[in-house]
């Protein structure tokens, strides 16, 4: 297998990390002008390594091989969250980038917009496998500015460009590199983690109507708290969800608001944003008759109860083909120092999994930090990962 | 007794909704331009009755009865919550007013500045009772416009004033009436209400911190979710706290805030105001115990738990002599339809009964309702009260 050029990855790697840096991490909010220059500095290292190079009408970069054959697409994202960390996505790419480079042949690499979910869900990938809509384009809109999606593509020189979509015929598959932005690898000593399926989620925004009143006047009798209904079915989750929970499932209370929220008020109001993860389809439907119970005995209380907005999300199990070639690649390179796992973030291989065979390869993050300047990973892991990555993308390939 | 005259006191009451008016209620600031104006209109009504007027440092009105001999003293407040009620402190001033005027001597009438709190704590009550320093005058400011004190009170023409206090030989004591802002008096049929105590209370913000993590990739056993260590303090007070509360007894978590409060982060921080209140000094010591080992039972957990702020008010028993004088006058002019009952919300009878023995009369709210601009009491009601405090006031008077 050829060798990928360590040096040549991680100076890309640092270069980029000069655009919108922000103390150890990066800036580069999508379709911010960090992240723009971000896009055309991309554009520029892809058409170097005598990929063609094309900006698409949502924003998404390619680089092609141009020569005849089928090929393996790779790649990730080059925004970032607020003020966060220089790998998050941009590994993924650069791995791309430089696996093009080494293999000279056989790789595409693309650059999804706004997998950080700036304006929406996964517009880029989604976009690519034909699951956008204009008319979901028209609505979106920067959660933080309200800046119009339509406007941030106008600004950006991306808007009347047409959008790319996938060639089925194209690919042998879907290969995405990221950091693992949990302490697992780490935890149990590991460089590799080989992710078995990107977890399914279920979100829920639950709203509690009682009565707003005097909080030295009113008894505790006659009370409609609607902060106290919130509370009870919050302990209620915790109560009875380990018992129905997987291994690796995870739920979190993310927001409580209570209105009016003043201390000599009883709330009238209250309302929390709830979610669960699990890669296994089964388990999310037992938490969420477990919640619904939950919901129901809340309802037999003193104040309404409703689910304001619920989405689901299905968990992505990756090829087994794929996962076979990381593996033994990994194997190769760092023996019994990789694992199986379950990604538990999402990440765009699950758009494109519902299009091509998808599988993706990820690398230790330092004390589990992740979505804050102060993510990194060790050099010799980043090096590492993209050897593996490399060596699974020839692997693949050679199978035609 | 003589008899009040409740047109006359109906027809101020309405003359005094109009300074401010809004819906059927009143917005009414500390030291806004409706507050000032509703201020120097009493002062002309107190002037108009023959005492002697005048406005004092930090902005109590006050009216005098010029002739000799010890002195019953009555008032409330004129400024309003925003958006309020049209007799939550007017009512018991305009009591004062006409009680003076119908029994023609042995009343002096207070308008204590900003009992509703928009500045500080019993400012004007306190003022007078000598409770409050120039220091803590310094630090005053408006909680909603950082406007300081100071500077109200010298844009409302009163800084540069004497402050006035107490002259606790002058007084036999002091009556307030006020409305319920409960639904007490009504649910059981009834039409007045005399306070046995203004109730104490204990009043907490207590803080957690946890760790901010990913919250698809951090598993639940590595979590410091400060949200979840949060829930579980409050639905354990929710468990633990009746079984030693007494029958009166309220407790209220009033608001939750989490940090950062989005849908896919587990918390690293929370925080939430808390309060109790009871009549029974014991009582609230003994809930303090409990929610101290709470605390020490939350600092156990993964989350750091601290108390970022505790005030106590101590309860004020009334005076029982005076409240023999209200339930006599009470009982004549309406045989069976009252009650003794502590008053649940804080009122300036509370600061004076540190000086002056002191007590309080309730009026039915109807449906109970409190610091909203439908707060309304029926007129039958209000000039049933008024009668009952004056003839409380005469006999009282006739004491000596």
């Amino acid at each position: 297998m050829p060798a990928i050029d360590g040096d040549r990855l991680l100076k890309d790697l640092y270069a980029a990390r000069e655009i919108g840096k922000y103390k150890t991490g990066v800036h580069r909010p999508t379709f911010s002008p960090q992240d723009i220059e971000a896009r055309h500095w991309l554009a520029g290292r892809l058409t170097e390594a005598r990929l063609d190079t094309s900006i698409d009408g949502i924003g998404n970069v390619y680089g092609r091989d141009p020569t005849p054959g089928r090929k393996l697409l790779t790649g990730s994202h080059m925004e970032t969250q607020n003020h966060a960390g220089w790998l998050d996505g941009a590994m993924g790419v650069i791995y791309g980038l430089e696996t093009a480079r080494t293999l000279g042949r056989g790789i595409d690499v693309a650059t999804w917009a706004d997998e950080e979910g700036h304006f929406g869900s996964f517009i880029g990938s989604r976009s690519f496998c034909g699951l956008l809509t204009e008319q979901e384009i028209d609505v979106c809109a920067n959660r933080e500015t309200g800046t119009s999606l339509r406007d941030a593509l106008r600004q950006a020189g991306f808007s009347g460009r047409p959008r790319q979509k996938v060639d089925t015929a194209r690919y042998r598959g879907y290969l995405e590199a990221h950091i693992e932005q949990g302490s697992d690898l780490e935890d149990h000593h590991l460089r590799l983690g080989i992710v078995t399926a990107i977890v399914g989620s279920r979100r829920y925004r639950i709203q509690f109507k009682g009565q707003q009143n005097h909080a030295g006047t009113t008894r505790m009798a006659a009370r409609k708290d609607a902060g106290v209904a919130l509370v009870k079915l919050v302990a209620g989750i915790e109560d009875r969800f380990p018992a129905i929970a997987g291994p690796r499932t995870v739920w979190t209370t993310g927001d409580i608001r209570l209105d009016p929220g003043a201390a000599s008020i009883v709330p009238g109001g209250a309302e929390l944003v709830f979610q669960f993860r699990d890669t296994d389809p089964a388990t999310l439907d037992a938490l969420d008759a477990t919640l619904n119970e939950l919901l129901a005995e809340a309802a037999k209380g003193p104040c309404e109860v409703s689910v304001a907005y619920r989405s689901t999300t299905a968990p992505s199990a990756m090829d087994s083909g794929f996962q076979h070639a990381l593996t033994a690649a990994a194997q190769s390179h760092a023996p019994g120092l990789h694992q199986p796992m379950p990604s538990g973030a999402g990440h765009d291989a699950q758009i494109l999994s519902q299009m091509l065979p998808s599988a993706m390869l990820f690398v230790p993050s330092i004390g589990g930090i992740s979505h804050h300047y102060s993510e990194n990973t060790r050099d010799e892991d980043i090096v590492l990962g993209c050897q593996v990555f490399a060596d699974a993308a020839a692997a693949i390939l050679a199978k035609g």
